[in-house]
């Protein structure tokens, strides 16, 4: 924990149609019934200056888009949420849930799009100024079953609309990432039923708080 | 030049209100003369991706912005800009004149945001990847100048309504580059007539190309 840090942060990361979502709404209950003033935030977005970018970097019409301004892009919607909504609400105490943090940096730009863990990092750490998750949940599934989810939801968005090789990227950076960072990421199978899933989460944040 | 540079790249700096404009054209009309295909860029801006970036930052109503966020989007517009325009058209034998371009972050970002001319130098070459200016013309204004004309012209975007201690900032930055960079850029006067700033620009020029 950074010296000024009194509150709890914890992302959530695993491929599209992981369950984050769900996962994040049953934490969020447990941390409010355990007293705790609950952010949920979610990448790329979660200020309205990063909604904006988020409009841009998932819009299916910028097929254009270079990897470095993606890179910095996302960088920037980090940079605006730490400053805005994570930093104030860590240092008054709370509980930050993030759907998507810099985990998210390192597999997409760093691994799938081949810009480079290292240099992912090092751009982040700039945005992000030392404050990383104190815990980190990481929804593990395949490429090829992650599509499948997605498809029945809706319709594709720029980065969804990536092939499949890219999704398989995605799934084994993840992995590498849990492999990289055991103490802070923990790797859950996300097949497992919603309840099992959780009841790890749970003890995981119980142990935290 | 880099090795892969067959054409050439000219940059217009200089605070608000300086004529940058009016000489672009100026030195447009002159290269096409000497048959070269002219490509003029504005930045943040001068792509689809990167107009959308230009409109979150000089949107009034994100004052939240910051200065971080506001580095990095200026940063991923010009990324967007090297790679899908200024490259290119420079590997194709091109003159490419930008108005504004890294010169303005490191006064804007660097000095007059604080947030270190070397920071912001840094985070620009990982977008420009090594593709400097030729040749830079800084159309020297102060900043009670720069905002007298400017204020006659329209409403003021978020960059222009910063307070006149922000504008001074900004004109005792750009001369400090043009100290540190005399190779580079050519600093001019720019309360001169519009002929006589011109005049020095296509002596430059000439001597360039």
């Amino acid at each position: 924990m950074a010296d000024n840090k009194k509150g709890i942060f914890i992302t959530m990361e695993g491929p599209d149609g992981s369950g984050k979502t769900t996962q994040i709404h049953l934490l969020s209950e447990f941390l409010k019934k355990n007293n705790y003033d609950v952010i949920i935030t979610r990448e790329p977005g979660g200020t309205n200056i990063g909604e904006a970018v988020r409009e841009i970097l998932l819009n299916p019409e910028f097929k254009e888009m270079d990897p470095t301004t993606e890179l910095l892009l996302y960088t920037a919607a980090r940079a605006q949420l730490m400053a805005q909504v994570i930093r104030p609400a860590l240092e008054a105490g709370k509980a930050v849930i993030s759907d998507r943090f810099i985990d998210s940096a390192l597999v997409y730009q760093g691994i799938a799009r081949g810009l480079g863990v290292d240099n992912v990092y090092n751009v982040n750490q700039y945005a992000v100024q030392g404050c990383m998750p104190d815990m980190t949940f990481l929804l593990d599934l395949t490429a090829e079953e992650g599509i499948k989810r997605k498809k029945n939801q809706k319709e594709l968005d720029r980065m969804e609309q990536e092939k499949l090789s890219f999704h398989r990227q995605v799934s084994d950076g993840y992995r590498s990432l849990a492999d990289k960072y055991p103490e802070r990421i923990t790797k859950i199978d996300a097949t497992l039923p919603i309840a099992d899933i959780y009841a790890i989460i749970e003890a995981q944040v119980q142990a935290l708080i």
